[in-house]
């Protein structure tokens, strides 16, 4: 049985905390939150204690943290916790500045103790059975890759203003998922990006609506699409092109009813946003984890995946702003040791 | 080459002169039908002659006889037409009388001359490619077969009263379908229909929505659905069940375009009526005679075919009528010789 | 916080506790099996007492009774529970008899107490979204409903035996989805069937496959397709043509992902069987028992509505035995007080 | 009637030569070919005539010419046609120097005669059908357009040397596509490529796996896919997100039939090639062709968007070299009077 501290109680605590509760080998004892009332709330649902990160960290009979906090703590929050001896799962991304995530994941392997980075989307059921697809040789080698995700409708402007913009903040699930799926990292990104759905994120600096070409060592292709507002809901896919052939990951429906009528033939949205979509993903997370945890096997998502990640993020939201093709290797020497 | 007179000018009979044209071993040379104005405009247009159906079946020049005349003179002409020494192709149904098309048949198959009977739907491209893969024993041995045959809406009440009713009418090709697929007649066939979609068809003696359940002396299963009404468009689909999978042979669509907004996503219908979504299965039919004509092959559908689509429209149409099942024995063995 | 005793440890004892522990109102106290081990496991699970059938009825400090046990003891357990004061929900059939079930309904009725019939399938979120877009009106009137429930394996013969057929067994959900979905008993049923899957079944006087039509008052239609096997899953649709367009719940998929290659393009087979199709069915029903047992409300499934699949299954069970349709006033007028 | 001379007897001008043939207002009469057989053989199928192009061209007889002979002879024979007061229709693309097919517009726009450019595709039903509900508004201002475009197989590496490369052989389509649906030039083009499915190719100088990014002076961003290889068919996609939806045009399928095993649910593949996926849209375009030329009005395809898609690819050729962005005023400055 893993003993479980939950930091964080805000809407995906929440989703944490159902999966812990949830999973017969782990047990969810305390919660934290800066909002007091969250903590108690949640807390009181599931027979947990209120107590303070601090307290929780330090406190020996917990076995595992799972950090879901504003970003700008997860990496002081993970060294704290893997330096108490701690399992961390910590959800995306490590840090806004890829300099910090690198210290972090310094201090986090000193300590020996394990850290899985909350990337959900690999455990998504069909994404993974893609996955799976691929490395069976079911479309021979992979040549080029098409992500598209598309949020329903873009977040507040207050939110977008501490995201670290969209390619960190949303973005980031796609290069992880290329990571995932090509099995290395791409040579050179190059990133356009505008803001066509709300003109407030625009004035706040960032993008709305953007697309990513990746190009690897061998000569592969990827490319990313995003737009921070689909009118009819939120649009996963994954298309990918083998050489013996191609392997598509289709949307999750709302229902399996079609109307047929003389207006035309129709059918269900997908799914609405990621709490309901990647539902199931986030219950194989945890499963992954308490397994790996308990076990003592590899983590299925490491510090290096966060932070393999934030270094694309880093290099589209360059190449986004310099208008150029940008080098991994140009963001990732100067803070390599 | 092959010389063609086609018999009767209407809607069915521009479709087939279109075929005929089209097909590069065969020639439209005359045309006949009882209107004057339909004959001259039809056979302007591909450059025949205008004559009588009597004239044209006489004259030694021609190959070929299409008849494409209302029903009640099908037999007569296919009984002229083969004593004439003609090749004929003729539209379903045979005749409204079971004990006339037998007639025929006997004076036919007299003549030594090859008789088609006109079940475009063998020749559509999907449910031929269906029937290929049943006969390969892609789903092992075929055990219920469900036909769906929606018109998008309902003929005049004057046609109907000629008609010979939906099952004579209508369902004939659906009976002819079953045969084509599970390759024998069935045993005894038991017919429920109600008149939902025009109280008139109802006030005329026939029905608009019926469900036909044919057994077969193997054990299998079929069923046939019809509706004269599917606002939504020409609704022609096939399942078939087999020991080791299901086929199903669905919808052609007018386009290849979705839409998703905020009130769902949405196909285009059906393609309209039975010349758009048969067009390709009226091209092969027309190939299919002509090869057999020219080659002295077997028909692909014969006069035998004709006949038992229409024993089995008489059985049913007992059955609706009197609310039990009616073995084909019944109908059969009256009018056997 | 409704107090629950599960009565019957088997493989949809386990579905059931599963939902009652996670719903936030209802609570698993007591689990009684004839099989000691798999009471004690199911309970010691969910931290439940082991208790015979008699005690946890008996017990006053229980308020609902989930009678999960054989077929044969359901009618038994609904009369003495309700008499003991409990809320019910009773797994379909109510009864093989639909003389003991009609009895055992009056005793019920008799108590005052409330009693739910586990037809799960009216709580699938397709099929109840399906449902709505009827009551609705947007296919305007219903006309012809097709039901089709194919299992992908038929189950050992012992259990066939025992079953009552596949009528009583299997189509009972179908006979049941028809009353949700059409508002109204039929008039009249016709059924034939045939063991083609194994002929063990046929050997024990059944059949494993079957089609059933119905005909209504007012004319509409509805058939159903079963199928004791289907290679390729579980396959569950319904599809309602109504004078305005048609209406289809379409299979739910093992996951979305379609691969394109030289051989087709192949996407995922049905969800495996219904504990995994079912299981937000499942959820639902709870949820819904629980909200009524809480309030007071009605029972969305009633005796009334496992009286009424009963004795179409008792009919459709006549017909296929005598080889004529059978009327539901000839079944249910001498079991009528 | 539209009398018609046909420059090249090769596979694209036999396609032509038949829809000539089958429309009611134009006529096959003369047929060129630098191979003098394949001339004889396409005239003696249709009736018409084998003669010199320039002889075609210099007939007054002639009302029309269509150009269907290799790319290097395009602009000459736009130029000497327009000369001699015909209308034409040239196979795409006009030139693979830019500059030249400049100097051939200013030569035809002299001459008043009108030419169309091949850009088949605009003639699609699905794509046109597409194209009519992005005007209608029925997905909102368009803000990210997606092409996909895979051939089933790569030329054989002689064709690829004189083919101009990918962009302009290949991609050329897309980029006119792009213009039809965006409505304007893009401002920027980002492209890269690769050699991954014939070495060959790539020693040949060209890639055969490619993604362009294209962008537009108001923020909007389009973004194209290219293989030479997809082993499932001739993969033929359009994705166009809005403010208020998404269109989207799937592949057209061989047949309709989907078989349900054990394996999966497999449906058919994609048409097989241009030939058979286009042949609707190569009809279509004929007829609006003929149309404009009957009567005067503007051709729906003009050089002007020959040169535009020609730019396009110019720019992404470069783009792919130099691997930085390419603005269109690069490429059209130079070239502009």
């Amino acid at each position: 049985m893993l003993r479980v501290g939950l930091l964080g109680a805000g809407r995906i605590g929440r989703v944490h905390a159902q999966a812990i509760a949830a999973h017969p080998k782990s047990q969810l004892c305390a919660v934290s939150d800066a909002v007091a009332d969250a903590a108690e709330s949640l807390a009181s649902e599931y027979g947990a204690a209120v107590r303070s990160s601090g307290e929780i960290i330090a406190d020996p009979s917990i076995d595992a943290i799972l950090i879901a906090t504003p970003t700008d703590t997860h990496s002081d929050l993970i060294e704290t916790a893997t330096q108490a001896g701690k399992a961390v799962l910590c959800e995306k991304p490590v840090d806004l500045s890829l300099e910090r995530a690198l210290a972090c994941k310094s201090v986090a392997e000193a300590s020996g103790q394990p850290v899985m980075v909350g990337f959900n989307r690999r455990f998504d059921p069909s994404f993974s059975s893609l996955k799976s697809a691929v490395d069976n040789g079911e479309i021979g080698a992979p040549e080029m890759l098409a992500l598209t995700s598309f949020d329903p409708a873009p977040p507040p402007v207050s939110y977008i203003k501490v995201s670290g913009g969209l390619f960190r903040d949303m973005m980031i699930h796609d290069f992880d998922m290329a990571n995932y799926l090509m099995g290395q990292l791409p040579q050179q990104i190059s990133a356009v990006g505008s803001s066509l759905v709300d003109p407030a994120i625009g004035a706040a600096g960032d993008v709305d609506t953007a697309v990513v070409t990746m190009t690897y060592a061998d000569g592969r292709i990827a490319v990313i699409k995003n737009s921070r507002r689909a009118t009819y809901g939120y649009d996963q896919r994954i298309e990918l092109l083998g050489s013996g052939g191609l392997l598509q990951a289709k949307n999750i429906l709302e229902n399996a009813v079609v109307k047929s009528t003389a207006d035309g033939v129709t059918g269900a949205k997908p799914t609405y946003f990621f709490l309901e979509r990647y539902l199931p993903a986030y219950r194989a997370e945890w499963d992954a984890f308490v397994q790996a945890a308990l076990s003592g096997a590899a983590m299925p998502v490491t510090l290096d995946d966060g932070v393999a990640a934030l270094a694309m993020a880093e290099a589209a939201t360059r190449s986004a702003q310099s208008g150029r093709p940008v080098g991994m290797d140009e963001v990732l020497k100067p803070v390599a040791k």
